[in-house]
């Protein structure tokens, strides 16, 4: 392999010649500029130049040798062309670390709101909240409640929650150890978790972080080359995955207006340098970048493709509907997670545990619920036992917390994680005993009044792309004169 | 034509005999001040005085010429006797030269909300904001959009959008070509356009910036004097305009109480002059004012008029109820628009989004729906194309756009039109696939859930005429002592 | 009579010996303490000293020679003996004398919500502002509205407008013209007024003010000596009162915590008289005051006396269910009007127009409606022209509006009122044109939709008692130190 | 009984071995650690130390004697060792006295609110605001009310209001007297007081300060030994008690998550001398803490016992479903109470006065209702006349108040408890008048109108537990850096 000089990468530094160094090595990503799933802007930024730092925290260590064609492998930089930088910490991060230092004990945290207030992550998806809270209970008194039992099983997989992990990109961003903090405090905990297409560990490192027996799931997003998706699924099933769940609710990433705004902070010359160039509009990168990672074109067509090479069951995530959760019951699948992407998505798509009512009524139309071969999941800003129960009341078998787990590693690691676990369990085995109910089972539609829930008023549904997705995001600012 | 002193003109400067210069030339106004659509008031600021400043923004060049009998216009003003004056800018337009200067990078504009804050244009109204919120997505899953395409046909005309650009009157205010920066990115990006009767370009100068094919209808406000009408209508017919959208929720403008407001700031000479004037009570100009512009006595009766006099489609803008679309259905006329205004006439009439449901019930009772032979639109308040795509599911043709794309010229002239073209045709390709829709025809009332948007309730609907439009109105204020 | 000094006066300055000095003449109100419809407690406060000042905004001129017996009459101030003082004006009395003078022109009043700001009655009942807003237009378009007309009859009497003057009280203290500020501008508008029992000016001076063939009904509150009632309707009739409008709902003045706080601001010289005094508790004051003016043992039984003392058509003011609307019906009175008192009486009493729609289902099964022999009147918390259509559209013959008109006269005396009227006027005529309602009898149920008003929802009702009634009641405070 | 001294004491100050003082006498509390109600951390702050202070406000004098093992009563303290300590009032008990010092006096006092505001319990529960807000009353007209009763039997006793005292703990902590203050206000005022399991004066104290022929009842928590409850209630029928209510809607005490907050306010030293012991995580604590005091066993089984030990009418304490509602009658119990215990133990349970309808309604089916057999209580947030009459008119017998009473006490001893009931005694006299409702019984449904309450919207019904329960929960924060 040859060595290359920082000066020569420095010359292509253009989106018609544009060379990045990552981990000490010289890439050209002219040609996959434009393929990038996050734009090939904060590529440019870097053209030229070292991308590692930025690239480590949001990909798995073997993204770019894996996805970019050998050829395109140019050589390694000459250490002695390398001008070492002493990085200084800007205001930002240092008043970061600072409060990482005056963060509360762990013991202090009484709730999964705290690790998101502490997490700084400070606005949440308000749908489920809204939802939720619209679902009131029904306790029934004077059962023997002694004994309380929230264990289940999921997918035929025993669980010592009635919660599973679920995916949620770019754990790096919040702590150098991403992902694995859920692995380690879910095999501690029995508790399951769905390893993301998009982690920022590899998917060796999380199934290798995992202890004899520990249950994982995978969430998959669908590449349009059907040979990568085929070879990753069934690795995957190799390596003891028990369970597939497809992403079936983003044939596009959302816009993130959020993200657009961020690229306007301090970030000028990124711009002018594209402005130049090719005669491309900017703004044209997004729908041409998911060509390869997500596969718009997906369909129930190739739903019998991925029964042929799997025999872990296949959950479909990101159901909406009755008809489509009656079509994934007659396509043979193992179950459904109604969600709206956090929100994320779709502005005003109806919310998961809103959907449930109708989902669970059009498949008790196929036979007695709850069916042993087909299962709905739930997912989507819960941060209460109350929500859980509520959603199994109505019918679900489980349900899917992201963002409050990855707040809890976000400002904790691992300890956080297990921290809102043991949240959690302290808050059913109170709700189950004040509900009158000892087992998940016993959980059952009496116990919830849902009248509420299809009115859907009581505040005007928010528009959350553009008020609290991730952050809020600010109007447009004047520039200031200084 | 004779030549007039200033000196001459300023002996004219009463409600009895008022004289005001206009381009250089001098016009007797005083009989046409009762008539005047803005009130007597306004002319009477600069009786005896230059008016062409404030005349310019808000009038095509030929309004003057054409509506004041011949016999007034008196002649042209000296040169010699004319004072230049040196136009000090005030403070407030300093503060808008600096607003303009240092206004965000069109790049930076990633929603029609932003260019909306930026044109200063504070508050807009809220009523579609709160109904098509309150109508939820029913998104389906696993149908290939790889291509998704939502262009369309109005009035049998193509469209590259489903939405056209709603007439909105006095655009000179905003930016100095007015309604041309709609027409010329209108043309560019095959988008149809609604010539305002009340537009300040001249009509034959928005005909004369499209470009050829390039598809434009025309909103008429119906004058007491029906030939007028007649001549305009078929002016327009004859210039290539191909619909004819009578408006019919404005027998007389909606008190602008804002408006009536500003009068009061700074501008205490004018009413002195008037109260010594006359007896006519100040406060009954406007409904005099309107006897010859806007006709209070149009009827269905004029409707087969209309018919005789032009073979473009012609379309009542400003329907509300069932009855009145069902009346307009069986006159043979080729469509309605459901609106109530922008919300700035008849306080708490139902938004047009809240009818469709209705006046769709109500057509089917006349046939399939869509019916060939009608179409029904809406407008009012859209930002997202979320809020088209709900109105196309539940049965309009298209939707009209009118502030928010007179707040993308104003801030940023011709570009920003095309930016928010942009913005509207990227978020139609997110929410489409999101929605599993891949053209127009396949938006179907399925795809919403609009249970919610009878119950009118959430918020409690504010008193728009009062605290909304346009700018929040200030209560009265008492006189400082300064 | 005998002449006295205001020493002697003076010594007679408790609860077991209490004399008053009003216009000159010594009173001994020892006796008429508890009877005193403002409590004992504000009489005390000039025991042994001058009440006049005190005592005139708030009663009729006569109202102390009335109801007192001539042997408490106990004679003529010694003039000699009174030590004339220069009243010293307060700071709060300097403050309203400034924003007296510096309250805004007439001319910029656009609204009544301006009235009410200028007039400080900072806040205003919003229970009608709900309800209203919660129903809906149903505008009607193309009829011919060149000529529109909102004259009506009540009660068989021309009106110029579909709105009546409430009655309010204690006029005088806003204007020291009180009620005949409403007299005047009535009689000027052909605007019907309703007199109040507790006008701050003498009946025969509010009746004196009329001009010839002014209509003018009588609100009667009904005293436990039926004869002063007899005495008053009939002296009323012979007036040429041409209405009889009964309060219903008023069995005991509402708690007025507000006023009750009120006593508690620099005022702490009179608990103490009383504390020393009779062991009578203080707050049995209010309960035995009401004994002679406001009669609790009223009802449907008196009703066959009212109509044989007079002729004059006779309604029941405050009527809120069917049930008690059919009962009037049967007993053959002329109408009733659907109140909650302004939300001054019974919280979350549900609101005039609320009731309306069930009311005129009821009536409904007594004969078409409207039934010529029957009028069902609506008032509380009316501020537009948009409020009277609806409730006119619902069944109302016309709307009582109390407050509005108050707070009009407060800040700009007769003006002001006629302002008033020019703003219904004016909001009458661009919102039937809107509404395509040429009359008043083509307002009907099909031009409102009313689907909303029964969901009772929107905004928690608030604690109206607690928060609002005249002024929001501060919490009881903390004695400061100094 | 040996002598100890202060020095041996001290040195027993771990969760291996820890004794304390109270009232000068020393014990051995190791084993008791983990049973203690509030937690063994709470004990351990005065390991080795004197405990008195902290001890008196929430324990019955003889709790310690009572529940502590004669062996583990390890003597005097020796009083020669004793340092007396000068105890510093804190900056906070002093601004609390001078707060008191200048409270408002009495007389100012004019609605329950007030109580509330000056006792600084901050935050009342919402629940019951709303749902009570959200019942209209339908007031009747033209009844002769110069005569009202508001007194009513409960449970076959004289009540002189239909109001009974509901359970509070801890009073002392609030006022020295404690729960006397409601004896003998409850005495004076013939109201029903409900003595409470967690009462802070002994039982027999309470029952000591009864005048003859006063009304009290029991609230019961079950204790996990029976003999104990069968001694505690046999002793409350023999001292006279006439009601037995046992609790059925705290299997568990809720998360105080407020009071888990409190603990890392300045309590450093504590969290490590646990840290140090043991092994035993600390948040196991409260689960097994209430082994003892609060059984969770406790089911319909153990009804007949209670029945067999008892001649007091038993009724259930918390009962929320008509299912649940009709089991206690078919076990021939003598009533219910609808409570969600004050919002206070299972987040977005319906509130009492929600499930009344359902329950009265159910209850029906059993025969005509009400039934002498069978009493329905409602208590919950109650502050005003009107939430009283609202649920007496939908079938309930009377209404428990228990913080509302507890703040008046807080704020004034015993003169504040007869101010409310006062108050309370106005707001009655006041309401039956409006309501045309002169005695308890011609309460009637028809009176309300109870449409909205299922609506269960207006508000998003917020996190109780996290906002708002005894005071607003603040997030936890980052220490600072001082």
């Amino acid at each position: 392999m040859s060595l290359i000089s920082t000066h020569t990468v420095a010359e292509h530094a253009t989106v018609s010649s544009c060379w990045i160094i990552v981990h000490g090595k010289v890439y050209d990503v002219t040609d996959f500029l434009p393929e990038h799933p996050g734009g090939s802007k904060i590529i440019l930024k870097y053209a030229g130049a070292d991308a590692t730092e930025a690239y480590d925290p949001i990909h798995p260590p073997d993204a770019i040798t894996t996805h970019l064609p050998k050829e395109k492998h140019l050589g390694v930089i000459d250490p002695n062309t390398v001008v070492k930088i002493v990085k200084e910490a800007t205001a930002e991060e240092n008043i970061r670390q600072e409060l990482i230092a005056t963060r509360p004990s762990l013991d202090e945290i009484v709730n999964l709101h705290d690790f998101e207030a502490i997490a700084k992550a400070i606005l949440s998806p308000k749908a489920w909240a809204y939802y939720s809270s619209a679902i009131w209970f029904r306790p029934r008194i004077l059962r023997d409640v002694s004994v309380v039992d929230w264990s289940t099983t999921i997918l035929g997989q025993r669980s010592s929650l009635p919660v599973y992990i679920s995916a949620t990109a770019l754990g790096k961003l919040g702590h150098p150890d991403g992902e694995l903090n859920l692995t380690r405090a879910a095999g501690k905990h029995g508790v399951i978790q769905m390893i993301p297409t998009l982690a920022s560990c590899a998917f060796d490192e999380i199934v290798d972080a995992a202890v004899p027996g520990q249950v994982q799931f995978l969430q998959l997003y669908v590449n349009r080359d059907r040979e990568i998706t085929r070879k990753y699924v069934q690795h995957a099933e190799k390596r003891g995955v028990k369970g597939l769940f497809i992403t079936v609710d983003a044939p596009q990433l959302g816009r993130r207006e959020k993200d657009m705004r961020m690229k306007f902070v301090g970030d000028s010359g990124v711009a002018k340098v594209q402005e130049n160039q090719s005669g491309i509009r900017k703004d044209e990168g997004v729908a041409r970048a998911i060509s390869s990672f997500i596969d718009p074109s997906l369909s129930w067509k190739d739903i019998p493709w991925f029964r042929s090479i799997t025999n872990m069951p296949i959950v479909l995530k990101g159901v909406a509907t009755p008809e489509d959760a009656l079509m994934a019951y007659d396509y043979g699948l193992a179950g459904i997670v109604l969600s709206n992407h956090g929100g994320r998505q779709l502005d005003t798509a109806r919310s998961g545990v809103e959907n449930l009512m109708e989902v669970v009524a059009a498949l008790k139309t196929r036979g007695p619920w709850p069916n042993p071969k087909f299962e709905v999941f739930v997912d989507g800003g819960v941060r209460r036992a109350s929500d859980v129960l509520k959603a199994i009341a109505l019918g679900a078998s489980a349900v899917g917390v992201g963002r409050a787990f990855m707040y809890s590693f976000c400002a904790y690691g691992q300890e956080g994680v297990e921290k809102a676990f043991e949240i959690i369990r302290d808050e059913l085995m109170m709700n189950m005993r004040l509900l009158g109910a000892r087992t998940i089972d016993e959980l059952s539609p009496e116990m919830v009044d849902a009248n509420a829930l299809h009115s859907h008023v009581g505040l005007t549904p928010p528009d959350n792309l553009y008020n609290t997705t991730y952050q809020p995001l600010a109007l447009a600012q004047f520039k200031t004169k200084l």
